[in-house]
């Protein structure tokens, strides 16, 4: 991990712009959302990654706790200013560089992708973080089948409800919404690489399934994948 | 539970518009999180309780599951417009009742107010949501004691985090950003409502809990509250 020393990089296609400096960890499925999302804005930010697992986990040091004190990844500094939680990220990505859009035009359709996204942000992924798991291993006493089962339930619970969302409905397209990636499949994709980390059965999400394969041929998605980045180990 | 039928009621000052159906439960705090939205911006929806305890639940009949998947509340239906998930309800209502503003102007600063919902709304309360309490009882056996260590461990996470990023910000005011309640305060304020439910020790947090107490001086805050709801039981 790297913090700050005000050395600024390039920015692709933004020169007159100073570089952002992402903070992620290959594996983080948080960081994950908001590398597809830089990629898909095209922002190329400098990099510090900080290791989960290193010597107890690089988000708990001193230095890493000044830059955020919930010691979790994604951070994303832009100049002075400093955000925290994916999602906080990833709006204001789409409101300071609006085009290509994550989010479509009317507000009933950002609603209906605010929701997807949610379902995953709010309700799945924050279950099966490595410190919940955690907990259950060293706090609960859980065996790795239990802790298994825990994370392959809430897949379960998640992926059946985003699947009755997106099936048959209007505005499903090759994407979440429409036919272009926004901040629903921003939000799935890193979700579905989890959920096959973890042999978790997708037969039955047949909808979601189609999303994630059209996603995981645009270039923003393959770059952000977690086998893809500097850090992967 | 009642499921919309198309008879429509009055919405306070806004006669010609359709009135909004929520389908909300007076403990859940998600719910609280919509109904304080709904009361900053003057709105008065129809109600409809989903009584979540209910022989098992009511969120999980065939007739609910209809309106939301993911047998969650809550859920605002805006003609024929369904939202589900709290945070995508909120967004919605700020950008079709711009007035008074959830979310200060600035990119930097709305980034600012959704990181601070978001580290309660993405990693704190789902982990003590009903359905989570329930999975550790029945399905990991642990203990009435296990389960609260549990609820208050997550808490002590979220909230010191959240202390940390309002002590001392330059942005801070009576409420999470400056001197009008927004969106930070929209999410904080039920998880302290949680907190006290589950004599979580709040002393160390007292930035946050002088935010608290200002917002519950405000009339849509107070309104809100679980006891004030026509479903208390």
């Amino acid at each position: 991990m790297r913090i700050r020393t005000g050395i600024t990089g390039e920015e692709k296609g933004r020169g007159k712009e100073k570089t952002m400096l992402l903070y992620d960890y290959f594996r983080s499925s948080a960081s994950f959302r908001v590398r597809i999302g830089l990629n898909l804005k095209g922002i190329v930010p400098e990099r510090s990654p900080v290791h989960l697992l290193n010597d107890g986990g690089d988000q708990f040091s001193d230095s890493f706790i000044g830059v955020n004190p919930q010691q979790l990844v994604p951070v994303l500094e832009d100049g002075d200013l400093v955000i925290i939680q994916s999602m906080a990220i990833l709006e204001y990505l789409e409101e300071t560089h609006p085009e290509p859009p994550f989010l479509p035009y009317s507000a009933a359709a950002r609603a209906r992708v605010r929701s997807l996204a949610q379902v995953i942000a709010c309700d799945l992924h924050p279950l099966n973080n490595l410190r919940v798991l955690k907990y259950l291993k060293d706090e609960l006493s859980r065996s790795e089948e239990e802790r298994n089962d825990w994370y392959r339930h809430w897949v379960s619970k998640g992926l059946a409800a985003f699947e009755a969302l997106v099936t048959g409905h209007k505005d499903t397209g090759s994407f979440c919404h429409g036919d272009v990636p926004g901040l629903a499949d921003i939000t799935l994709v890193p979700q579905i690489f989890n959920a096959k980390r973890f042999n978790c059965p997708l037969d039955d999400y047949q909808a979601v399934m189609a999303i994630f394969e059209n996603c995981m041929t645009v270039p923003a998605f393959i770059e952000a994948k977690p086998d893809n980045q500097p850090d992967a180990g």
